[in-house]
């Protein structure tokens, strides 16, 4: 079932702009959703603004997307801040889709936009922080990448086929990709060995393996009505991830349960995905999703890494754009810059980087952005299923 | 038209309660709006917590609803932060609203909640401060309750008939409502002559014109069916104020705006309004907002509070929960303990203050929030129109 229509969608290219406020940051990618939807600041009914860091980095709180869309020539409509850290885009895009579906609204911007970059790189680290749980993580001493490492370790623990290798080899694929996406921070494709030998992070994940701090920001229109070139929203999940008594439970992860939930919706099964992004915030988080996602078996991620399946030119393309680890990872912003690369891969309109859909009858992408840590779960997962028809 | 019901809401008392987190503070607003509608956290959806200070009060920001609901057994649903300044609330009602007119969601829960007792005033003034476009305020050198003061001035210049002692009356009689509201922050009436003789905040502002700080939350149950007992949402609008390019600009206000827009959905017109709740952060506003929602003509406020209309047992009253000024202004929280009161006052639950319908056709309530400055106008305005049937 299409649920709403994306009209166009832009993007900031990502990277380090410590200069620009918040509203500049975000006028480009507002500027080019306009241009490639065909429509005017006087079209948008309603516009929700994902942002996770902007009150900590700038001051300016409870009314940022009003501060940051008057720069873009919007004002008095509906402008609705969302938050729901890493997971704040996803969250702006599904609150879109809500609205044009509600039938009060035809047409509605959803942004998500970041400035990290602050001048100094342990104050972007407290900031972070702010996006767990901070009662528990204090208390346990936890820590975003540590538990990307713990998962890490546990993956190649619970598969001994998997090598760290394998993980470096997902950075280095990204890498690959990134080099050609202009909207990339990263540029600079990597070999394994590389990424390898750099810098310890926190065992076994090494810098190259890690997203980045970056500023950015990506925006797309969301219509009712399908105007022409848009692409179809089928799916679109919010989950909150759980708090369990008992730590660690068995069944469907969270990220699994959203992810069946949108294919619900979509009424398309993982077969059909011909193009991926997902929330590489590390590189073993890649092939933890995609199994997650069920558009692999669990433990398969090592042999699809290894086979070139995720590559580009791959049958199962992962991160065209490069991910977070190449393209970057803006954190609000990063859930519709995913989104962005879903509908320029599904267009053919991603350039150098283009995946190939030859042999499938759909074209379908899919995005996982997830945000925040409770003690024992992601805090936010989005999905969202999309099709070019 | 009805865009969605509500099954039942809840309040905490607003008050200080500086050893209370803010899961502590929602928890009665949440499980009474439960008890009211008959329904478990299991029941839940999807929830929307408005919230606008508390990255700052409590250091806990990006998945603040995710902390917050935890403790009220709400986990794995969807959980989305929104923010929008005094209008957090209203936001937060809207979005439920959009997400069971989607026909995604069935059931929502709204939630407001506000902790700005942070043991230190000049804290929360720099707190509250951030609700503003603060670029253009630091610049102007301006702050919130030296614009209400503006505007009282303007108005008692524009109005010649008009006195100071008017809108002293406005704090009186609210006080009076205070006084029999259990969920008041303040519960002591004061006479004119007490609220002229306090403290001068911003000339001529006195400290009992004045709004306070409080803690606090207030929910409801937003549902697509109507259930036993619910009460109707007609009219649902969010606007964001203007920026104009040249200040003050003639035309309807944006309140008057978003009024109309709200009563052209609910199919009703100023006079079917019984009961008003609206944003008097200062005295005076209540009655400019009472004007500019069309409820009265330009400057019949002095008029309206001397003859008594306006006090509980008139022909409109306004603000039988004693405002702003009386049942206390927890910013995130306001909008929905408005829509509580409404509620309690429709249904007639509403004890020792409860208004009276004789002779009206229709039960009808109207509340106000509004929300954070820019630098010509209020950031957000929420206008709710409800009907018990």
């Amino acid at each position: 079932m299409t649920l709403a229509c994306i009209a166009g969608v832009g993007m900031t290219p990502f990277g380090r702009l410590p200069d620009a406020s918040l509203a500049e940051i975000a006028a480009p990618a507002v500027t080019g959703a306009f241009v490639e939807a065909g429509v005017s600041a006087q079209d948008i009914e309603i516009a929700f603004v994902g942002n996770a860091l902007g009150g900590l980095a700038t001051g300016q709180e409870s009314i940022r997307g009003q501060v940051i869309l008057r720069h873009s020539g919007i004002t008095g409509i509906p402008i609705v801040n969302v938050e729901n850290a890493c997971a704040s885009a996803a969250t702006a895009l599904h609150q879109a889709v809500l609205a044009v579906r509600s039938g009060l609204y035809g047409t509605a911007l959803a942004l998500g936009v970041e400035k990290m970059y602050v001048g100094d790189t342990a104050r972007t680290l407290s900031m972070i922080a702010t996006a767990s749980d901070i009662g528990e993580f204090e208390r346990h001493g936890l820590q975003f990448t540590s538990l990307y490492a713990m998962a890490a370790s546990r993956y190649l623990r619970e598969f001994p086929d998997a090598r760290l290798e394998d993980f470096a080899a997902v950075a280095a694929k990204n890498s690959a990709n990134g080099e050609l996406n202009p909207y990339a921070q990263f540029r600079k494709a990597r070999s394994v060995p590389e990424v390898m030998a750099s810098r310890p992070i926190a065992d076994p994940l090494t810098l190259l393996m890690c997203s980045s701090i970056a500023d950015g920001a990506a925006a797309a229109v969301v219509t009712s009505e399908r105007l022409e070139g848009a692409v179809d929203i089928l799916g679109s999940v919010i989950r909150s991830g759980l708090y369990r008594p008992n730590g660690f439970a068995p069944g469907p992860s969270s990220v699994g349960l959203a992810a069946s939930i949108a294919y619900g919706q979509a009424g398309v099964s993982p077969g059909d995905v011909g193009v991926v992004e997902v929330h590489d915030a590390a590189a073993p988080q890649e092939l933890l999703h995609v199994e997650d996602l069920g558009l692999l078996e669990r433990g398969e991620g090592a042999a699809a890494i290894r086979d070139g399946r995720l590559a580009r030119d791959g049958t199962l393309p992962v991160n065209p754009s490069g991910g977070l680890t190449s393209r970057g990872h803006a954190i609000g912003a990063t859930g519709l810059a995913q989104v962005a690369e879903l509908v320029w891969q599904l267009r053919e309109d991603a350039g150098d980087r283009q995946v190939r859909f030859d042999g499938r009858e759909r074209r379908v992408g899919l995005a996982l952005n997830t945000g925040g840590r409770t003690v024992d779960d992601r805090a936010a997962i989005g999905v969202h299923v999309l099709e070019l028809r």
